[in-house]
């Protein structure tokens, strides 16, 4: 329970409500959350670590790595088809962060807890004498045997993905002052970088219509991969119907970003080809651009083709955090 | 999941095994685990984080830093009286930590998995600029409303403890050069503080039996402190009746140490004087030293009296991890 280090004080202030209203999280007046969950479910865990100069950077807003913190692991919800429930955090704070910041921190995890409905049930808070380290263990709950994985890719489904890709990336760059675009192109690439959207809505609208998803986090590559390896199949990605924003569209690297980049936090998601009218369906009710990228083949491998067939060199198939 | 870093080879040699067997570890190869409680029982979530430097040694035993992760969780559980079920790992690692040092560590998780009948479950690796930090979300479970909790104590309640206090400071002490002892005497104590022993035995047994649990991880004062703030009442203690090691009793300092020493991760409760007789069945059965140490009270203050009924002056009511 969050009570570490003498600092009762910062948690009956800051952290309380954070957990009010929620039963599980005991009011963090006990060593552990209590959670039972609704009858004919199963419970989804996700675990993810955050730490400041390899996930985020020292300057970026509290408020924003506080959302992050929980939108990376909201993601991981969002490939298993789950429904948010609530969070424990462990938070390894350096001397130097100020009151300030952490106040600016909760703001941050509030917002985000009212918009997915989450509370917060538990964690701990210690001091560290390096960079701020976050973790936060995510629950979510999905009705029994509808959770998605990523084995269940089979020969022949369409290989869908969700939003545009490489934008994080590039994001990242701009902050990295490693590449210079327009002032309107920087803002959008840099709050895609810092602000992942899960993709939640679509998880749940994909149970029992998409047979394997992932969340893109180490590359479209790399995590394609990830779906091919555990189904035992291959795919084929068509370079040319990658969706691209406006802004990274016309940037250089452009097709290098979409296809090894991370921190996108698309859905990428299979399903039979007569599913195409049930997808287009979920794209117009989410409002949300779902385009067909590939096809899910027997070859055990993951290949790039051109418009013309062509098998593309990937320059990178995996993706390493900065 | 285990999966951040490209660390894909890592995972697959040393941390796949042990998660084996386990069907909510999902092979580690999802984002998320996987998990359904059994029917009529709650989950319990505890997550505790370690930070070399601040809750372990650089120098310490791989083996007992993997050890001491889970123990401390453990601890937790024990004091709701749950059964472990199994645990997510976050690990953020310095690049100077070896395959060796991680092999070592990777045993000692086996043994105690082994040990205390868990699995791992999910989690994530990352890289680090700093020190080692752990972070480990351990999960149980526990008939539906059976769960011990702190605010169940009640006033004219007996107040227990079990095993010794005072060791696990006093070992520190030893590690860190500002405290003589005999070889025998440094041998034990070390051992108490590097590898604290969760009393999940006795929390099962507690169940319908104490009113009021809590672990002493922040020194048996503050953690007594807890009770009485949770459950509006006030205790007195006995310090002549503290339970004392033969190591520590001849030591200068034990007294002090047992009461605010931290880390013992013994087990602190309160229970109705008719269960006296209760108590000390499961004092034998368990084969575990339990100790009657003062009385709950209506005084809304923890107080400390000697042998004449004097209250003694508390040096430091609380414990800071060094």
């Amino acid at each position: 329970m969050i009570a570490s280090d003498g600092e009762f004080d910062f948690i009956a202030r800051h952290l309380r409500p954070l957990a009010a209203g929620h039963p599980a999280a005991l009011d963090l007046g006990d060593d552990a959350a209590l959670l039972e969950p609704a009858p004919g479910t199963q419970l989804v865990i996700a675990k993810d670590a955050l730490v400041e100069g390899v996930h985020f950077l020292a300057h970026d807003p509290a408020e924003l790595i506080a959302k992050k913190l929980l939108r990376v692991n909201l993601s991981d919800l969002a490939a298993m088809g789950a429904t948010p429930l609530g969070y424990l955090m462990a938070l390894a704070r350096p001397k130097a962060l100020t009151p300030e910041w952490l106040a600016r921190f909760v703001t941050g995890l509030a917002e985000d807890q009212a918009l997915y409905g989450l509370a917060l049930l538990g964690g701990d808070t210690v001091g560290t004498p390096g960079p701020l380290t976050l973790s936060v263990t995510m629950l979510g709950e999905v009705p029994r045997g509808q959770a998605l994985r990523r084995s269940g890719a089979r020969v022949g489904d369409d290989l869908y993905v969700s939003g545009t890709l490489g934008d994080a990336a590039l994001g990242l760059k701009v902050l990295q002052g490693r590449l210079s675009v327009s002032m309107t192109a920087s803002d959008y690439l840099i709050e895609r970088y810092r602000l992942p959207e899960p993709r939640i809505a679509l998880g749940l609208a994909l149970r029992g219509l998409a047979h394997a998803a992932i969340d893109v986090s180490d590359g479209l590559v790399a995590d394609l991969g990830h779906i091919a390896e555990r189904s035992g199949v291959g795919a084929e990605l068509w370079a040319e119907r990658l969706p691209l924003s406006a802004a990274t569209a016309r940037l250089r690297g452009a097709l290098e970003a979409a296809l090894t980049g991370g921190d996108d936090y698309e859905l990428l998601f299979t399903a039979h080809p007569e599913q195409r009218p049930a997808v287009e369906a979920v794209a117009r009710e989410l409002d949300l651009p779902i385009s067909l990228i590939g096809r899910i083949d027997a070859s055990q491998t993951v290949r790039v083709l051109d418009s013309h067939g062509q098998t593309l060199p990937i320059a990178s198939a995996g993706w390493q955090h900065f």
